[in-house]
């Protein structure tokens, strides 16, 4: 597969690289003859209280959701334009799956996205294009202390929210998975452990 | 309470005026001195294929999911400055909940107005501002059709959703209901039931 | 209606009965004669660790699971019988949500029985009978520290859930509610409020 | 890794031993040896109206439950002392993830075993121990006609469900990936393809 990388951290682009690389795929020189997607929101620095939301938080967080489905779309056109299947990556934070005090335009950029994955699934599905949502764990910069509330007990790196792209992008691993969404967290969202248990943590 | 309707379809405006009236509410002059708001995302007429998806249609979904947010936020800003307390009831439409061929946009601007609420529940609860979603069920003019995939085998009547409405409004019903998604959708979202039974239907 | 009240914790069944009274409602001499049936698991003391689960841990937990099941499909077949419509509320405790560390059984009781809910909804919808789900907050004996992870800031009053109960029982509120899950948990569900925004509380 | 496989359907067991062994693994000779475990409910059979549901069938469900369960916890405790990392693949079927007519068991008994991984993902991952789940989407002898509703337009191969089995067991690609469930269903779960779009299909 001929692939693009778009709107992705620095890392964890480089990560994707090396992975795909290593499977065998290549860089395309544009969406136009591309395969393969990943496509993400861009830095994960969109928190504030909703309170506090401005023209111009609205405006960037608008701005990134916007960028990320024209791209979904334009290589969807291109595909069926060249008669060819393809496979597409959306990669969000994990704010998407929980809200968080003040993480509120992260949290809705992902909403918006994943679920401009889930509608490209259906409507492009049919015509041999699979689309699919990576909700990428905590990686560095994030602060450590959020390990703690991580069953795994340690953050992502890069390479492991990589190699879930890497399955997803792969017809022979993946030619079936569409429409699905792929927590590579560490269990993050279906724990509160923070919390102990709370049926007998004040006992 | 007094209370706001903004974006609403017209006839659920009507039955939320009526079942808020015979609970004692009555409507407010604006956001500023307002206790409640009901909010929507306006007709639901964007469905459209992904691929269709043009500027036109981008601008009108982001501007309706723009001025449903603005609402929650000024109305917040508005009862923090009253230091009062308030309750939010976000209404959308059922496609934010499933995926359904080229409603692209509907979904997407349910996705993200309900992820407003969300947030706005973890960021407003704290200052006594409960927010909930209704996902209102199919209602006409939706084709009746449509009947056929919901359990009760009928749609909606707008006085049924805005019950559910009138219910999330209430502090003596609801004080503790926050970030809740409340559907009124005759059970279509858990079922499949046009296909009968996956498991036996071809035997 | 006619209603029993089947494995409720004793505040919340005083707290039903107090609600139903007086929307005019009176109890039910059996499930034979009843039109409504609020049901839950018994009280939430079944945490425990995954590993320490035994045979005597299972059997309770299955026990009340089947306990909860039959008596939502006899008051079905009785209301079958006499040509009846009907309302069931499945109350489950909240780490039916998400898991908790060393809250296992509860966590599988719970999403037991809100999965039959959504079955029994699909079921049972087209016979006039709906199925709905309350997810109860924390309520005394809870710890109080739970309060904490709440955005309203303090655990449930038995009457909050049992409004919420009272609301799903009503045909002239809830006509069109069915295989809904109704969340009264002051936000705990959709927060993380304990650990502060991950994308800055390192900053 | 040496791995167990139990409780799946015959032709999955098969082609999860292709892939597995393609990857390098080896079968275990029991629990007390492996490293990893892939486990299923048994074969999709249990379908039927919730009225209907005696005995036989809840104990049949039950049973199978308690089997996968079982599996689980004793790998668990093997590895913790053995002081060796492992992971899990717990294998449901579709209606875990949505309710339709008279699949009442198979939904609550696949309900019952994700909730059972996302426990066990929860309370073994600070132990090495990650555990996911895999929606395995619908494959022969399933009726050929469930494919309509499939974005992708057709059944799934079971190989196209091993592979997604295979990743989630290795530590190379999966090693972040804990609490997760991966959907392998073509795109079942977020559409409503066989009714259109509810927004036009009547115009």
């Amino acid at each position: 597969m001929r692939y693009r990388l778009i709107s992705l951290h620095p890392a964890l682009a480089q990560a994707c690289d090396a992975r795909l690389s290593s499977a065998g795929h290549e860089p395309a020189g544009g969406l136009g003859d591309a395969d393969a997607l990943v496509v993400g929101i861009g830095a994960p620095d969109l928190g504030s209280a909703l309170l506090d939301v401005d023209e111009r938080a609205w405006e960037e967080t608008i701005g990134r959701a916007r960028t990320a489905f024209a791209a979904v779309r334009d290589l969807a056109r291109a595909l069926i334009e060249r008669e060819a299947s393809g496979r597409v990556v959306v990669v969000v934070d994990p704010p998407v799956l929980r809200a968080a005090e003040r993480t509120g335009l992260t949290a809705v950029a992902g909403a918006f996205l994943s679920t401009i994955a889930e509608v490209a699934a259906v409507d492009l599905g049919p015509r041999g294009i699979a689309v699919n949502v990576v909700v990428a764990g905590w990686m560095a910069p994030a602060p450590p202390a959020l390990a703690g509330g991580v069953p795994l007990g340690r953050l992502a790196d890069p390479d492991e929210v990589a190699s879930a792209c890497a399955f997803l992008v792969s017809p022979d691993q993946a030619a079936y998975v569409n429409g699905a969404t792929l927590a590579v967290d560490g269990g993050w969202f279906v724990t509160k452990a923070e919390g102990g248990n709370p049926l007998t943590s004040g006992a």
